[in-house]
């Protein structure tokens, strides 16, 4: 029977080895004492096993609250743990709870996160993963040979549907690839959702009609499930490509009901993402976490960016755009979002580093708050990036383009 | 216009103050620069605000990786900030995604907690909040006077169906007052899920038919939302009254679309909320977490237990049940779910601390693996909750009760 394996790190004040059982029995057929009816043959069908125990590092301080050391030696480890599938079967919502329950909670941890997941082919098989992905948003959005250039509406929340729409009108025609909401904004006072779509579609549909081009506008459907439905319906009647959905609000059920309508793009925002990841030994790594959206089927995820405003390493910006993009099963790749205190400077670096293009590349306040205007922060998104591609450096691209050579003085020394 | 105020303790390398207007800016109007539209008219109506900041204390080394202090120097305070209800209305995805978006990944913070919410009028009468509560869920399972005795079928997985009711027999028969699945549970190659509510409610429905006591089965529809709402009928078809969801897992779109439907008590299992709460300064504290999930409509909810098996310590347990006791609005209060590591030993202490019976309690292990089998462990808890709510010790009901007795032989030292 095949099996899943998930990796975690491990800090405990036992031995590892008996940590990883102690994790191994909570999460399958195991309890804080022994039943009577877990029978051999049971535990053999359906108990989860310790694969691998790899002892990385010693520290005299706990990460967190727990069991208390008597010789104050807390050990780190890499454990794999697997499970058969016939514990779950194809059910996303028991795979988390059994791979990120209660574990959690153990107190013969003093850190656990989980590293990876590897999942057997065949939830490839039953899973249809992102309906657009890379190639489906690039057809979507008529962008080949270079990273799609996209802005977030900012201010975030306040601006009223007309002064939405203009925005849209001034970066459309300045050569954007893709507009997004804010998070933070869905449905406010002063911008109701269906107006919005309508407004903006409007331009976006008459610029397309006179070019070609259909701008990918991601409206922010986050919110409960007949409410996204609706939503759903009213950007899909107004000829809209792309709906966002905050994922880590909304949850695993509801992302994955609106990815099966297969519809639209899915552009997923993960707002909320530090609270699950920022301590090095609590929560859930990128790797894994990026694999369990994949098979709910977004199309888009977001990613940090180099040199961001976050607490994020770029090295660990770089491993996440690298996850992305590594194939799973025959599914679509799915596209990353760079985005957060980009504004074009960050291209050459971003490039180096991933050697991709296929990227959605964001600037909000780097496209925004342009001292020329929002028009020429899109040229200037677009120039950063050929400077990239083209091997030279922002110095040099500044000295050829005007609006680059703007951003750099305004948003350089930042 | 009412406002929505959140409370959060933070730790900062920055002023204090300094810290929670970078935290305001970024989940309102504001981005990492000044933009154009950001006029003082829509700051003045969109605009976070900064309500207070009180000073705490002061460490020499951040919790989190972030912004270094050139002086070694973090800031830890509790500070309140407010959003004026237009930015979302009654939307509780953008809710959280304002509350507990972004911020946790600023650099400007090397802590950050969200610790309450406190949530204006209109949100209280837009949401029914718990369709039973405690008083429902009482009528449902027919108990007054006392806890509701619970349990958790165990071992957790890999058991048959005739396997499963033969338990529940055993257990109904004894007087226990609810039985859960467990969360690893919802449908294994060997417990098909409408065949497993077949035949554990024959036991139910039967024993109801006799005595006129039906048990309260939280069967696990977690999943994806059709499958959820299919299960949830197959319950409602074979005269169940309760239905479990990992919350965590399942997320809030989904939960509460099951909520919504309002024939059945939702048992609203937190498993995964170690990861949200373990590290003192990140994540959400329970106090604020058990609001969102009652404007959601669970009926109960998981509080962990005294002296229980994981890291959480007994005074955070009494404030969870307490949270939970605490009325919002009008709504229906929530049934705390006392569990982990129970055996009825705690059951004097948990008694003294929070002075009520408004729980389910609930042994896994406790009951099923009782020297002298399931339903002298059922007896042994009606036991122990005797011996609480009539001021006797553990000591002194185990001389008068056999049961019991050996409870405190097999589970005391533990």
């Amino acid at each position: 029977m095949e099996r899943i394996t998930a990796t975690y790190l491990i800090e405990t004040p036992l031995v590892p080895e008996e940590a990883a059982q102690v994790l191994a029995g909570e999460q399958s057929s195991g309890t804080f004492v022994a039943i009577p009816g877990e029978t051999e043959e049971l535990k053999q069908r359906f108990a989860a096993r310790v694969e691998s125990v790899e002892v990385k590092d010693m520290v005299g301080n706990p990460s967190l609250q727990g069991l208390t050391s008597k010789n104050s030696t807390y050990h780190r480890a890499e454990i794999k743990i697997s499970w058969s599938i016939e514990n779950f079967g194809n059910n996303l919502a028991v795979l988390i709870s059994t791979l990120q329950g209660n574990l959690y909670e153990l107190r013969q941890f003093t850190g656990l996160k989980l590293m990876d997941i590897e999942l057997p082919l065949s939830y490839g098989n039953h899973y249809r993963g992102p309906a657009f992905g890379i190639e489906g948003c690039r057809k979507l959005a008529a962008v080949s040979g270079r990273p799609l250039i996209g802005t977030i509406i900012k201010p975030s929340i306040g601006l009223t549907i007309t002064e939405t729409a203009n925005i849209v009108k001034t970066l459309t025609e300045a050569g954007i690839d893709f507009i997004k909401d804010d998070e933070l904004l869905s449905a406010s006072a002063n911008s109701p959702f269906e107006e919005r779509v309508r407004e903006v579609m409007k331009v976006i549909n008459a610029w397309a009609g006179r070019t070609g081009k259909k701008v990918m506008y991601a409206f922010n459907i986050s919110g409960e499930i007949d409410e996204m439905m609706q939503r759903y319906e009213v950007i899909v009647k107004h000829g809209g490509t792309c709906a966002m959905i905050s994922i880590n609000s909304v949850g695993l059920a509801g992302t994955k009901k609106i990815c099966d309508q297969g519809q639209l793009a899915i552009h997923a925002h993960r707002n909320g993402w530090g609270m699950l990841t920022r301590h090095p030994l609590l929560g859930i790594a990128f790797k894994a976490y990026q694999k369990i959206w994949r098979l709910t089927g977004v199309d888009q995820l977001h990613v940090n960016g180099i040199q961001n405003k976050f607490w994020e390493s770029d090295d660990s910006v770089v491993e996440s755009i690298q996850s992305c993009l590594t194939k799973m099963y025959t599914h679509k790749t799915i596209l990353p979002v760079v985005s957060s205190g980009q504004w074009g400077g960050q291209a050459p670096e971003t490039y180096r580093r991933t050697q991709t293009i296929d990227l959605l590349y964001m600037a909000g306040g780097g496209i925004m708050a342009h001292p020329m205007g929002a028009a020429a922060g899109v040229m200037a998104l677009h120039q950063a990036w050929n400077a990239a591609m083209n091997g030279m450096s922002i110095e040099e691209a500044a000295g050829l383009y005007p609006e680059l050579a703007k951003s750099v003085e305004k948003f350089g020394g930042k």
